[in-house]
């Protein structure tokens, strides 16, 4: 006879009934989940009321997914859950750039263009130089390094949520690195703009009071060759949403000088490098800090 | 400045941005519950692509949802989080009637029927008479009590799963009771069915090695001016998965004798009493036992 429900013993209830050798990790993080939801329920003497609540609430964010929308990521997004799962994913050691949330505005398969040449195509915004390095560990430039690279348009949209409207690829460009490692763009200095909000994950942060926005920020994703690949942004500094990021974003190492440029081709210049960590890197241990929890 | 993200101070860096005046209990619950996630993925070290299925996961099973299917409240079922509600919130005195969960397919506005009329209009399955009492804690009968009465048919489905299949209000029906608090009526001895098992929870029971099936019951919900309303099931004693209810419905108290009647107008009968709490009642402590936890 397994062991009925009760409310002292509903995990063990739940998990004893799990048959590990179907699927090992499934039974192993469907264990832990249930041990935090039942824990969650039983502090906060979670009511009736408050349970129907929760079950609208995640059945209208999964009927406002659309192939343009996703809004469990946006809920995890703004729960800190996807930074943490990155963070979890690339700890790095000293000296290595960081890491961010990729987002979901990324495009593959963006033109590769000529080191130097300009991203933004329509024509708005305040015109930027960006320009470093790509290095490794020891400081070695890195060779043939792809830096793929996509913000909004100086009104807050990225291309692909105005389609018709902005050119395609605009703001968006892979430039791949020679033997000095360096990598020189112009786009825009990007603007923040508020995350899709019209959807149950607006109203929840409405409710928290909290805002929707993100700090200005460029994408970078850089991969090369035997390096592991680096998600990440640049911040401009002076943004007034740089220590509120709504999905919790940045890091104190990614934020970028922009610096004011009198009387030359563009309005601003931000320099920064990247640090790429080798493949054959030791890994960081992946359970250095959940240690410490 | 408010404090940046970071792996270990994750939890603080999403909780002190939420504003505690706008809501302050969907705040105590959203902090809990990102403290909980937050863990969880800690714990299980979680993967990026484990993340990316949950992402999945969750989405499709808001999509799954319509008018007649309730796939998010199907997984808290399956994860023995509905009933864990039911019992934070139906705390009862010792020799009160246990609750167990609503379920889905309860009708709201069934016909009342005279004592001892049957529910059964399709004419299928073993013929079953349901005779008892609804008392007070003190074993006074409670006259005018409403027995709301609704189960599935002989094949496992209720008349809503089936509407042109199934007579309207088949195996439902509501019973008043007199002033010896009795209550009596034929349905059927119910069967064991399994719950909707084509959608993203029943793909999560067949990965963690679980049936999808519930244990064959009749649902009660028995109301009555001034005494807390009641739900719950009687259970069929010999019923194979009595102690693997996939919605972990089953307590003890709740199965019910189901005996043979031997050359009776009824195949089976089955004599059970409810004993419902009156409001006046002083209740039962709702921390008693999460102090426990």
């Amino acid at each position: 006879m397994q062991r009925l429900f009760s409310e002292d013993g509903s995990v063990e209830a739940v998990n004893e009934r799990m048959v590990r050798s179907v699927n090992r990790r499934l039974a192993e993080i469907m264990a832990c989940l249930v041990g935090h939801l039942h824990a969650f329920a039983k502090e906060t003497q979670l009511t009736q009321g408050e349970w129907e609540t929760a079950i609208d609430f995640l059945t209208r964010t999964g009927q406002m997914c659309s192939g343009e929308r996703q809004e469990f990521i946006l809920l995890s997004d703004t729960l800190g859950f996807s930074m943490l799962v990155d963070a979890i994913n690339n700890r790095r050691p000293a000296g290595a750039t960081e890491s961010t949330v990729f987002g979901p505005f990324h495009v593959a398969g963006a033109p590769i263009r000529k080191m130097g040449d300009t991203i933004n195509l329509d024509g708005k915004g305040e015109s930027c130089l960006y320009e470093g390095r790509v290095l490794d560990l020891d400081g070695n430039p890195v060779a043939g390094a792809h830096v793929d690279v996509w913000s909004d348009n100086a009104e807050g949209f990225y291309d692909v949520q105005q389609p018709g409207i902005q050119p395609r690829w605009n703001n968006r460009g892979i430039f791949v690195t020679g033997q000095d490692g360096a990598y020189r763009f112009v786009g825009i200095k990007p603007v923040s703009y508020p995350i899709p909000n019209d959807g149950p994950v607006g109203q929840m942060l409405g409710q928290l009071g909290r805002h929707a926005c993100r700090p200005a920020h460029m994408h970078f994703l850089v991969t090369a060759h035997s390096y592991h690949r680096l998600v990440t942004h640049t911040f401009v500094g002076d943004d007034p949403y740089l220590d509120s990021d709504t999905v919790f974003g940045v890091k104190e190492t990614l934020v970028a000088p922009f610096e004011r440029v009198e009387g030359g081709p563009t309005l601003w210049r931000s320099q920064f490098d990247f640090v790429l960590v080798d493949r054959q890197q030791p890994p960081v241990h992946p359970c250095a800090n959940a240690a410490s929890r």
